[in-house]
């Protein structure tokens, strides 16, 4: 038995979360459970979806799987969620960020001296707390803390982790089993891809919210 | 303003629901009800995520867009899902499904005569329906009506739609808010590509579920 734990809190990434639940959850004898402040609804950033907390930070803390969504919001993460990062962490096989969920655990004291990534509009923001960027990389494996990219990096993560802990075959099977074969209808995954007015008009638009 | 109706019912698949939901729900002005028998937390397939519907079926079934995503579940639908659908349907400008959805519009009686696509382990099954199956589409536009393949594709459709209603300039806007880059560590997301072995192992694991 595998368990992981996905952190939600008020105004968290709904595909940060349930990409990488999707993913890790396919797995047979993979437990996940969403945790939270309290156990209960926690509303995304946008206010239209909210995901059941099954436990309380207080009631699962110790989990072979720590998964970190990002969130929109600009305001600097609770002190709880926090403190049950670092508690978590001590004893996990993986902690994981999504997105700018690499900012949490920043903030948590846990990129200190490691290479990271997170998406592309905060990539700037992970030397303040002492990490390497990777802007190039869809996620980043450092010791035993992944961080990804921004939003659908979490799935590529998720697949890889899937292959570190139960192999390449399963990691296979699962990425069949979501008919993962991304046909994106457009080239504008990434700055570098992008029309300029795009990044731009994207950028202006997430510093503008939250 | 766009209003969107993702319906949730007991057994769905989360990245069905949620990776439309994310994109779509990136546009500004479009606004997305999660709709069930009633108003509540609903549990996926596996009992290990629930998301809350906000309205119930009878409270909101007048809307531009209607998606309707998939289950591994064996069991018919609903008949009041069927019902929602069929009603919801006659106002729609988009009617959509993801993954074994399609078996719910094809259930439903709106895929007769309609070329449509769904998980490739359900593909024969809409011939069962009137529908004719297109395997090799990752998303499928027939008339109003929009299908798409297994689970991942429903972020490919959404891209789709939001290039159909508000341009290509929008769909790209999200395709980088998302950082929808995709580079699964493996190429295994089709019967196509994925080891022979591997493509029956999941085709044995999904027809024992449910």
């Amino acid at each position: 038995m595998t368990t992981v734990a996905i952190a939600l809190y008020d105004g968290f990434d709904v595909l940060d979360a349930t990409g990488p639940y999707d993913v890790l959850g396919s797995v047979p004898g993979v437990d996940v459970t969403f945790v939270a402040r309290q156990a209960g609804p926690v509303h995304d950033g946008r206010k239209q979806c909210a995901l059941v907390a099954e436990a309380s930070f207080a009631e699962l803390s110790t989990v072979d799987v720590v998964v970190v969504p990002g969130t929109i919001r600009k305001a600097p993460p609770e002190e709880v969620l926090l403190d049950w990062v670092r508690t978590a962490h001590r004893t996990t096989t993986w902690t994981t960020s999504v997105c700018s969920g690499a900012l949490i655990l920043g903030a948590a004291g846990l990129l200190e001296g490691r290479r990271a990534t997170t998406h592309w509009t905060a990539i700037d923001r992970l030397a303040e707390y002492g990490a390497t960027p990777e802007p190039d990389s869809r996620y980043v494996v450092d010791g035993k803390i992944v961080t990804s990219a921004g939003v659908s990096a979490g799935i590529d993560m998720a697949l890889h982790l899937v292959a570190r802990m139960h192999g390449t075959e399963m990691a296979q099977a699962v990425q069949l089993g979501l008919e993962y074969a991304p046909r994106p209808p457009f080239d504008a995954g990434t700055p570098a891809t992008a029309p300029a007015e795009i990044t731009q008009l994207v950028r202006s638009a997430i510093d503008a919210a939250g």
